[in-house]
Formats: C-alpha cells, structure tokens, sequence
C-alpha cells in the first residue's frame, strides 16, 4: 500500500529518526495515519510516537520533510485564585487572551496553497478552502518556518456553529504562531505584532494584569463574557514560556452541555462530567448568595434536562435527531469534497441543496445522531428496558 | 493457601462442574474469593462463572456443598409505557411492592445461625449481626432449601442510612424467596403468605393491576413515594416468571445524586449519568407544564451542585470530607468485627465511642472520602489545574 504514493517512506522514517520497519508497524497499527486523495503524502500523528503529539502532522515541502505539531492541551483552572499564582510562580503579569469557541485549525502552507488541519491532524476541505480566502499568502512564504494556530468561528461552521460574535460567516482567528522545527511558540506580542503585519485577524488581547491582581480582573472579564456566551480566557506567560492555561464562563460551559444532553447518548459522559463540576467550583470562587446559587443550579438543570426533553419529543414525533449546521463555500467543488470528508469520518449527514448568496454557496447540513435516536426510539416507543 | 482450611477444594471444584486445576486458576485470578476469619470456608463469585451470577456464594452446609445464588440485577422501566406493555407480554395483570431504599442482604443458615450476605457476596458481620434478631430462625431450619431476599433499612444503616421509613433503628424487609437449587423464585403471593407465616416483614404491596391500568396506577403511587422522598417500585410477574422491572422517583433519584455528588471524585461518572438522562425521559412520560419543568430542572441542578459546593467549603475549612453513618449492635465485639470488614474491603473508616442506649450500643461510624478531599485541596488549595 506504500510503495505506490509520491512519498518516500524510507526517508520519512530516517527523518523520524524510526527504522522503516516500525514506521510500517505504526502505519499498521494506525497510529500514524496517511491522508487520501490528493492530500496521500500527508500524514498524522494519531498517538504520541517518540516525542511526537498526537494530532501532529508530517508532509513534504521543496524536497524536504516538516512536522507541523499538534495543538499543545491548554490545562484548565477550576478556580483563578490560587492556580493563577501557583502556575505563574517566578513571573510579575499575565497576558489575558479571548478563548474563542469554534474549531482549532493550523494553516500552513503545501504544493502552493493553504492548507487547514483539524486538532486530529485531518485536512479539512472546508477549512482549506476558507483560509484562502482569510488568511494572507505572503505570510507563509516570507515564513515558512512559522504555522500559524487559530480558531475558526462563526455561524457558517459544520462543527461549533455560534451567533455570538457577530460574524456574518466564519472567520479566523489567530491565537499563536510557532516554529515548526520544535514547536517553540513566539512571545505573545511578538506574535500579535506579526500578525498585524499581515492584517490576520486576533483573538481579543483584554490586557496585561500583574499576579494578585488578575484573578479579581480576569473574574471580572469573565462575567462581561458570560453576558454574551463568549467561551472564556487563556492566561498566558507574556513570554509564552510558562504554560498557558483556560478558564471559562458557566453561560458557555451551559451551553456546552446543553449541545451535549442534546445528543445524550452520544456526547460521552466524560465530556459531561468535567463540565457539571466546574460549576460547584465556580460557585464557590465566587461565594454566591442564596439567589445566585439557585440561579446557577437551575440554568443547570435546564442546560440538561430542555436538550434531552427536545430531543425524546422530536423522536415521539418519528423525526431523526439532528445536528443542524452550515458550510459557505466559494467553490462548488468544494460541498462534494466535504460532504466525502464527513463521510470518511463516519459522519452521517444529509445535505441540502446549495444556496447562491452573492458569490458564495451557502449549504446546509444535518449531521444526523442515529446513537441518540436509536436509544430514545427503543425507550420511548419500544419499551426497551435500561439495564 | 488452600490446605489449611476446612473446605475440600478438589470436592467443592467437582460441585462446580470444574477440575481442581480450573478452580485454583480462578482462586487466582480472584475470580472465586475465599473469605477469611470464622467464614473462610465461604467463596464468593466475584464474576459470572459457568452459568453462576456475580455475586453468589458457595458454602458447605451439613456435609454437602450449596450455592446461594447473586441477587438477579432488576431491569428498569425509564418510561412505564410502553415498557410495562412489552415486558409483561401475554400476562393480564402484574404486582406493584416498594423499592426500598437501603441495602440487599440474602440471609441462610450457616453452622446454626443466620448468616446475611452482601450484593457482592461478603458476609457482613454487621448485618449478621442484625439478622439473628429481626427473623424467625425456625424459617430456615423448617425450610433449608429457601434463601431469603430482603431490604435492611432505617437510620442504623451504615451503607444506605434512610429515616424516611419512621424507623427507630434497622429492620430488615423480604422482598423475595428462593430455591437454592436453581435459584427459582416463589410466585409473589406463595412468598407473601410463607414470609407472614413466620413473621417477617415484608416490602408493601400496592396492588394488582391490569396491564392497561398499571402506568396511570403506578404514575399515582410513584408520585405519592416521590413526596416521601421514597425510593420507587418493582412491578412483577404475579408468578415471578417473567422478569420483573423497576421504576423510581424523581425525589429519590435527586437524593442519590446529593449523595453522589458530596463525593464527586469517588463516586462513578457511570453512576451519575444515567441518573440524570432518567429525569428528561420522565418529564417527557409526564408531559409537565413550564412551571413543573422548571422545578424539576432547579431539582436536578441542586442535588448536584448544592452538596459538591458543601464537600469544597469543608475542604476550605480543612475538614476532611466523609460520609457519616451509624450503627447499632447488641453485641460490643460486632463493633470490632464489622471495622476491620470496612477496613479490608478498603473503606476508610473514624469509630467513635460506643453510646449505651438499653441494651444496644450506638457506634457513629465516619467513612473518610479520602478521593474526594484529595482532589477538592489539589484545586481549591494547592492551585493544581484540571488537565
């Protein structure tokens, strides 16, 4: 299966620093994965290989091989006061940046275009095609050695569409840049300076706070965020040396769990689980009254229980549980592409026809949720029993 | 290890239908355990085995061996129509008794007195204890074939301590009797009427209903236990050869989950889930206005947050987080006995005095949550992230 595609997996290998015969296993294995279609000398990470992230990605460029590396896990505080003290020790202030909630993408440059890689390591057609659009070429090659980290986000988004940033589509914003020799990331206004240079649009910078005071800031930011539903804030090292780290707003941890109860059997509960105790903590960072107390606990009550109550209601009217999105695309070519794309996933969707909106196809997309409707289908009209 | 004990292990392994070699490898494998102390002639099935449940026992009883088989697991009704409809197919009515909550015990004879094993199978010196006082001996000498199934409930409990039954101390309620040889079940009624004989109490019975009636009827009952924060039913075969289902409240399963959630880390993600996804499909069976909706969403939202938010303070205040339980025993060196059971099954455990109260003593037992208050000071104290 290897000997016909354009890479040479001989050299990949001594690039990796494996002989060929474990870059075979792996390959076997499935834990390096190669891509299809015209994409089949890429390759991805899909665990940790000898100090390799999941998620990282290997590929060609002008005779030689480059990883691009996975998006690094931002660790999370349960509470700002004391993990923002203890996780910054030796360090005067904190950068405070906008987490955004859409999808991670990289976008690096390959064979003359753009391309987009998912968390996974995937390339996904829909993204590769709108960073084209969205991002300046001269950047990726006046730098070569940089990649760029953003999120993608906005209404026209087949993974986490949000209304909430005023966007009239989807568009992306720029969080990091890194080298790709060893994923070292620029310092953060470093990078923002350089993304300016080349008009990207950036995650929001609400400012520099100095240790004892940012937990009272940062809780105060969070609140204005929460009005709104934004996601939250990552905290970082001005020098980016330090790890980062995320905290967020219980308006949007709600509404993750609200998409999650909505697609109860499916959402895991692992992904559940974190999100419900989050809200105890915050409660107590914030020492909440009577009143806010009850407020919170019944915005989470009804985070959990309107998503399900909606979704066994659709399936008592005989309707498939779905997971209703949309695409914006330039190029036609590009809804079959991705239609193909979700497929390969094991994505089971249904796509209507496209819509012309100026020069663009709007397209949309129900990701049906046969785990969901099947569970709730055999409970609510076949009697199945829970064991 | 097994020569010392009185059991013969080649005749117990030829019981079982298994050669002496299998039985050593799943002694092993401790998928057959020996318990210890007076009762190490005891092995529990602490898997399923060759057609034996999780959970029984063997045990040699005047020269030849028996099994006390493992609780059979009660299947639940997550909404009563259609699931009474399709599990009691072909029979005109069933029988509704309480669930009660507290803990399972089977109770045998064992070398001239009763003996009360645990859902797992251990033989708790506690409940033992308790057994000798609340049954009629004279059941299991006129009857050595039966095992007896019931409920231990009340305040004295130190597993699930309930006072919502009016009960002064522990009583212990028969729920079901059955063969040894094969595990059979009496008819409910033939139950009834031979428990009555010697005494015993026993779980209520609501009633008999047709199949048509029984989801308004138990919708009825099941709101009557919920105010009472009762635990549910289980609706049954009139025979008992059809397998019964179980059906709860709204108010009950709240209370599990304040349990629950008081020892977020300890307590299984398994064991929260399904307990939440229950309350969306009952909302929908009981087709509630916004305002029941929303009582029911705060209901849900309280029982998790509310106790996690009083574990966090307890930490905050340098308490140790634990479960506070009694008991009450009439024989001091049952004290003993049952702490150093907690103790080897891994529970870790504060006795405090014994109180005299007439002729029983009082032990106030605290289960440290060592799990729970661990990760809470790692967060709330120490600063540590959430990866």
């Amino acid at each position: 299966m290897n000997g016909e595609t354009g890479i040479d997996v001989e050299k990949a290998a001594e690039f990796l620093g494996l002989s060929p015969s474990r870059f075979f296993e792996l390959l076997e294995k499935k834990a390096i994965v190669r891509n299809w279609d015209e994409y089949e000398d890429i390759f991805r990470f899909d665990s940790h290989i000898s100090g390799v992230v999941e998620g990282s990605v290997l590929l060609k460029r002008g005779g030689t091989f480059e990883i691009i590396r996975g998006f690094p896990k931002i660790k999370r505080a349960m509470t700002l006061f004391p993990a923002i003290e203890r996780n910054f020790q030796g360090i005067g202030s904190v950068l405070v940046e906008e987490k955004m909630n859409g999808y991670n993408v990289r976008v690096t440059e390959y064979r003359g275009k753009l391309i987009a890689l998912t968390r996974s390591g995937h390339v996904c057609p829909y993204s590769t095609e709108r960073v084209q659009h969205l991002l300046n070429h001269d950047f990726f090659r006046e730098h070569p050695e940089l990649v760029v980290y953003g999120e993608m986000a906005g209404p026209d988004n087949p993974y986490v569409p949000k209304d909430i940033y005023g966007l009239e589509s989807l568009d992306l914003f720029v969080f990091d840049i890194r080298c790709k020799s060893d994923g070292a990331p620029l310092p953060v206004m470093e990078r923002r300076e350089l993304a300016d240079d080349y008009g990207f649009r950036q995650v929001e910078l609400f400012g520099e706070f100095g240790i004892e005071e940012a937990p009272y800031e940062i809780t105060r930011i969070i609140k204005e965020l929460g009005k709104k539903e934004h996601e939250g804030v990552v905290i970082k090292d001005p020098e980016m040396v330090l790890q980062p780290i995320k905290y967020t707003c219980s308006e949007s941890n709600c509404a993750d769990l609200r998409h999650a109860f909505r697609f109860y059997n499916d959402s895991g509960r692992d992904y559940m689980f974190p999100r419900i105790v989050r809200e105890g903590f915050q409660s107590v960072e914030w020492n909440e009254n009577e009143e806010e107390l009850r407020e919170r606990c019944l915005r989470l009550g009804e985070s959990i229980l309107r998503p399900m109550i909606r979704s066994i209601r659709e399936v008592q009217m005989d309707e498939l549980i779905s997971d209703d999105v949309r695409i914006r695309v330039r190029d036609r070519g590009t809804i079959e592409r991705f239609r193909s794309y979700l497929e390969r996933l094991g994505i089971d969707v249904v796509f209507g026809p496209p819509e012309r909106i100026e020069d663009e196809y709007l397209v949309r997309i129900s990701k049906i949720n046969k785990s969901t409707t099947d569970k709730t289908k055999s409970i609510i009209i076949e009697g199945q029993l829970w064991s």
